[in-house]
């Protein structure tokens, strides 16, 4: 017999493709609750943010925002721009690529991400922003005498 | 105590990247089912496709065609277009980057969306389709005695 | 009423960009289990790894390969590299584009994908690896009284 269980989370960003680890956010959820085997799903609600996975380390995270501006430039020609004159057209691009969407399994209580590898948000918007992020428990709790 | 509910959903593309708003949709199935917290998968069948969230208005719809377009050309050399001569090489190598998934949570009875936040489909494929979307609801029904 | 259920699978690569069609295991395992709806989740642990659907056919394999090269170049400069010097800093920018995890709906035991569409992890590491992916199965049973 399955349980699930909601939560948000509030991140003040940067903006400016802000990377933050926040594995440990995810990992106190998940100890604090009295979930052992399941999914958790992390979303960030915006078009302008995306979830993903890396090896949280500085060297990573420099190569990570230079792909991305290599990718999408800030300063490129946007007609999203045309439409808000906010600028950041390219927030908007990058994030429909990434997603805002991730889902990794926990078992033994403890989420199956490997050694070297911690969830992140990047925040691409062109200011400083406040994020509430979504996060959800699905799965079997400790003590559950159906199981 | 956990319930799920699946339902396909209809559509007919444009192919050649149309981009479609599918969130009314998903809000209608939400909203007609007894679901008030959980997950929302949304999946498109199909290797020429994909599922993401953007603000859904004219300048970004144009700037997003223009981004996949640069990043996989259609008119580039595909070998999978010497495979089977139907020169929609680049669709599947967009597809297989987007990916045919997005998993949404809700609460309240409410898709966890930001205000601007759509979820699109995107066809990339070099005629118009039908496209057959699956939906599925995971959570928590309203009145859930269990609970 | 849900249930949940975990299963790890092993897979050797020979790392740089090998592309491998998973579907025949996750098929078994879903054929093998008691549940007829639902969803699975596929997620590979570690941080240079990716999954994803394509058709799985030798051009295609080859036009992915292709993308990738061309997007994030095995020999550009990466800072990560200057961190560790395993050079493997293209493999971690190309894992954290494509993501570890994909979900997919199934339907009267059988998974939702299109005709020509099959699951495959991608090894974006400079070395063969040892994998172990993390499958999940969350959904309703064959013959579950309460439905």
């Amino acid at each position: 017999m399955l349980e699930l269980s909601t939560k948000t989370i509030s991140l003040s960003t940067d903006g400016f493709n802000h990377i933050i680890n926040i594995t440990p956010q995810l990992e106190k959820f998940l100890r604090e609750s009295d979930f052992v085997e399941g999914t958790m799903l992390v979303f960030v609600p915006g078009a302008t943010a995306g979830i993903t996975t890396i090896e949280f380390e500085n060297g990573l995270v420099k190569d990570l925002k230079d792909f991305f501006e290599k990718l999408v430039p800030m300063n490129g020609h946007y007609y999203h721009n045309d439409t808000w004159h906010d600028g950041n057209g390219y927030a908007h691009v990058r994030a429909a690529m990434l997603k805002p969407n991730l889902l990794i399994p926990f078992a033994n209580k403890r989420l199956c991400l490997g050694t070297w590898q911690q969830v992140v948000l990047i925040d691409f918007d062109n200011r400083p922003r406040k994020r509430e992020l979504v996060l959800q428990l699905t799965g079997k709790l400790a003590f559950d005498g159906s199981d």
